[in-house]
């Protein structure tokens, strides 16, 4: 049995880098992206008015002039137009261009238009570049703006538009298989007999592997044969790209499956970790065509299978697609905890950010039963680090949020 | 010009609730539950092994048997077994139901199995459900499991599978269209004259939507000429559900979308808001067939615009979804700030979760161009309030994190 952080480490450690392709920017939200994006010219690339207003000479305003002669207007997405002299002025709608021989542009709050003449008051602040966003001042021509490996949100699709990246190189999706073993699962559809219950893990860990960012899940249920599991899973292992298993792995006469992952060359990294929930978890690697696949098979349990998925897998898929590793989230506990044993113990919490800026945790008491029905209140789970005792209310431990 | 707090009120309050639809469970991650629902039975539905192992009657052990005779085997999924009498036990798999006459699991560690026999220890600790999920003891046939106006996330899915729900009653997908208006502005794959810029507000709001769950979403760019906008606002009125404009809002005077909004029917409710960025942003609504539609104008710079988006429109729509609102988050600010003027100040940020469970924004100085450059390295904005000046290291306020 080995601890969390040597089940974490050993996954990390063997997990290479997906393939990468090209695609529209378009369908580039929520992938990773894998080239730099640098700009193709100067931010901005003019002179550009931050307001609404005129564009005049600052200097000719310092020294006294206080009625200028308008001498055209300059809109958005119009060449640059230039003033007749420094006495004229030019209207000036924002994200236009600063006309030649303007330096400022003055507000239109703060100007009087009266007969083809623009009157301003004493006492503006108008100086080199007032209410002008100046050429270059953002970045310059080849400046790096977006750097390999960050998942592309909105603020990544605003810069790769800007600089006109239609396309973005970014890593490719994984093909996950999901299968579900236990002749005691029924389909959801189905009414279950009393010793039965309805399947709900594959659905349940293809939902939350969607939501972390991964569309291509496929769920595939077996039961209890190892025959069949043995000659299904050759075929997933041939075509999958990542291999999900949940239930099956424990020391149950009818757990068949750690053996039959073995037989069909999957090679173990390791079986049990030292945690609860989440002990019976199996990891290990399979080899085809030079790269090598992970396989996970979780507890059947489905809060340990959704916990195991979180701490474990979520990362593992998101470093295999070059992620950047999530950063960790602490929060301090909100009740006094105990727990004797030498496990890492996972609890699921609810998480309040109160308005001092603390996180706080309410731990789920008297969790024991492995359903959702509580869980599905909670909003992720503390990780209380193994070889303590007590866990007193108030210190911060690293909070995992579910996936939503 | 109304507060940030009034315009807020002033959306919230004016939003109705979104008609329902029944959907597959497969396809209902991110939406909106609208229904309840409800325990089709208790669970578990029956005494349910937690561990593998061997099943027997505590007493027996309590007062004195260490050795059982094996009766055969309790699998996952097979209708409950029996003891053939008190002295005797039964190999049992995780998740099977206890047989009858048993009342608690011996885990397979502590259990040596030798001709036939099952021979136990001393000092073991066994009770009546000892390593059994007692019946019921999660939920009672009817008891409502998921209320109603919660995002459907992996663990509702969980839940909804284990009671049966393969159609859940959601929210509609409401038909979202931004316009983007503006000469200046040419499409991503053109080279932009140098006072031109590339169009990016609307395939960066259109990702922030599809990231805050909005998948519908119809991007159009309309220039600037008042007769064509009028052509083209009106068809998009008569069949989008939610209008976003971005640009052409503030006071220039090639700013026409307020005068074209009035004359096409939309009232407004506001148009001018105290804060940075953003302060020329119009909201309205406009009523077809008994509904009253969103119509949101937000400023054309693209930080303002997102600034905008995330402030005001994700949470109006949210709403009309009937979701759960978003629990404000507050962060300590890491350097003392001061502001002057009388608006509310949104400042890009980065955030840290610091181990002491202290949550830390590191405010983006400087940062005055409405440019994406540095702001995509930032995770949302601090929202430092109107009417006071100076915003000291360490108070807290609140964040509201980007759409990612």
């Amino acid at each position: 049995m080995i601890t969390v952080q040597e089940a974490e480490k050993l996954i990390l450690d063997s997990i290479g880098s997906i393939e990468t392709e090209e695609i529209a920017l378009e369908k580039a939200l929520g992938r990773c992206l894998r080239e730099s994006v640098l700009a193709d010219r100067s931010l901005p690339p003019f002179d550009r008015a931050t307001m609404d207003g005129i564009a005049i000479n600052s200097s000719s305003y310092n020294t006294g002039l206080r009625k200028f002669k308008i001498c055209g207007t300059a809109a958005a997405g119009s060449p640059q137009e230039a003033l007749s002299d420094l006495k004229s002025a030019m209207e000036i709608m924002t994200g236009a261009a600063l006309p030649l021989h303007a330096d400022c542009v003055v507000k239109i709050e703060d100007v009087e238009i009266k007969g083809g003449k623009a009157l301003l008051p004493d006492g503006l602040k108008l100086d080199f570049h007032t209410a002008v966003h100046s050429q270059a001042s953002d970045c310059k021509t080849g400046d790096e703006l977006l750097s390999p490996n960050v998942k592309i949100s909105a603020k990544e699709i605003a810069i790769a538009a800007s600089v006109g990246k239609s396309k973005l190189l970014v890593s490719k999706t994984p093909k996950i298989t999901i299968v579900s073993t236990g002749d005691e699962l029924v389909s959801i559809d189905q009414i279950p007999e009393s010793h039965q219950i309805r399947r709900s893990n594959d659905a349940t860990l293809g939902a939350a592997l969607e939501s972390a960012g991964f569309q291509e899940v496929n769920l595939v249920h077996i039961p209890d044969d190892p025959e069949q599991i043995e000659t299904e899973l050759r075929q997933i292992l041939s075509s999958c790209d990542a291999l999900i298993l949940a239930g099956g792995v424990s020391k149950g006469k009818f757990d068949y499956v750690p053996e039959i992952l073995a037989k069909l060359g999957v090679s173990i990294r390791f079986q049990w970790v030292s945690q609860r929930p989440g002990k019976p978890m199996w990891y290990g690697q399979f080899s085809r065509d030079g790269s090598r696949l992970p396989v996970f098979a979780l507890p059947g349990n489905p809060v340990s299978c959704f916990t195991c998925l979180r701490r474990y897998v979520v990362p593992a898929l998101e470093k295999w697609l070059q992620m950047p590793a999530s950063k960790p989230v602490y929060a301090k506990i909100s009740h006094d905890m105990s727990f004797k044993q030498e496990l890492t113990l996972f609890v699921p919490a609810m998480i309040e950010s109160r308005p001092s800026g603390e996180l706080w945790a309410k731990p789920l008491l008297f969790n024991t039963s492995g359903d959702f029905i509580s869980v599905a209140k909670t909003d992720g789970f503390l990780e209380l680090p193994r070889g303590r005792k007590v866990f007193p209310e108030g210190e911060a431990f690293v909070f995992y949020p579910w996936p939503r």
